[in-house]
C-alpha cells in the first residue's frame, strides 16, 4: 500500500504548466496515460493506465505498476512474466494528464503479452480503401504459452 | 471530411492481435490515445487523443490531426503555429486501443503549446514526502503570446 498522497490539481492553468508541484489530473474514470520506453534507446513500449495507488507505489518502489482496465486491478507489470520495469525516470507534461516512464525491462525485455518487445508491432496503412495493418517483423522473446499457462 | 471508416473492432482476441485489419478499439468517448515522436531521434513530443474522424484524415492526408478534448473539436495540429506534423509512419498496439505516430514536426519544430520541443519538460520526483516537479532546461522555441495572439 502507498503512502504517497497527491494534491488535487491547480485549476489555474499556469500553476499546473510552470508549478514545482506534481497534482496528476486524473480522469473520470480516476486514470493518467502512461507511455513506456526503453530507457536505453528510446523505442515505444507500451502505453497503459495508473490510478493514484499505481502512480504512487512506482514513485515509491521504482518499480512500474498500473492499472489493469480490463483486469480491474493493480497491476505489477512483470510479475508473472519476470518482465519487470524499473523505472530511470519519470516525467509527465504540460497540463499533468499523462506520465512518460523510462524503463529498464528485466527479464526477456520483452514488455508485449504476445513476447515481443515492444506492443507496437504491426504498422497501419491504407489499401484498396480499407486501413490495413503490417507486421513490422519483431518475434517472440519467449514462450507466453508455457509462461502463462504456469501462473493461470 | 474524410472517406475512410474503419470496421468495428472483432470480438476475438486474436483477431486483433493477429489479424491485418485495423479495426481500431474506441474508448466509451469514441477516442484512442496517440503518442507521438519525432521520427527522427524518437523523442517522445506528446500524447493525445483522436476519434474516428482525426485518425481517418491522419491517414488520408498525411499530416495529424487530432479530438480536442477541452474543446470538443476536431483540430489539426500546428495549424495556428505552423508547426505541423507531417507522419512518416502509424503504428498501432496489441489490442488496437493506441497508436504510435512517427512524424516530422515542421515550423518551429515545437510540439508543446508552451513553445518548448516535448510537452514532457518536467521530471517527476518525491522530495519531503511530495510528489515534485524538476523542469528539464528546455525552452521556448517561438514566441507563443505573439503566435497565438494573433490567432485568438
Amino acid at each position: 500500500m502507498a503512502v504517497l498522497r497527491f494534491d488535487p490539481p491547480s485549476s489555474d492553468k499556469k500553476a499546473l504548466e510552470d508549478g514545482d508541484a506534481f497534482t496528476p489530473r486524473f480522469d473520470a474514470a480516476g486514470l493518467v496515460t502512461a507511455v513506456v520506453t526503453d530507457a536505453a534507446d528510446g523505442k515505444l513500449l507500451m502505453v497503459a493506465h495508473m490510478n493514484a495507488e499505481a502512480l504512487a507505489l512506482t514513485l515509491e518502489t521504482g518499480v512500474a505498476h498500473y492499472w489493469s482496465r480490463s483486469r480491474k486491478a493493480l497491476w505489477k507489470k512483470g510479475e508473472t512474466s519476470g518482465n519487470l520495469q524499473r523505472v530511470v525516470e519519470m516525467l509527465t507534461d504540460c497540463d499533468q494528464d499523462a506520465v512518460w516512464l523510462r524503463v529498464n525491462v528485466l527479464g526477456h525485455d520483452a514488455t508485449c503479452h504476445t513476447g515481443r518487445r515492444s506492443c507496437f508491432y504491426r504498422t497501419v496503412g491504407i489499401s484498396d480503401g480499407k486501413a490495413t495493418l503490417g507486421l513490422d517483423g519483431s518475434e517472440p522473446l519467449f514462450d507466453t504459452d508455457e509462461t502463462y499457462r504456469k501462473h493461470s
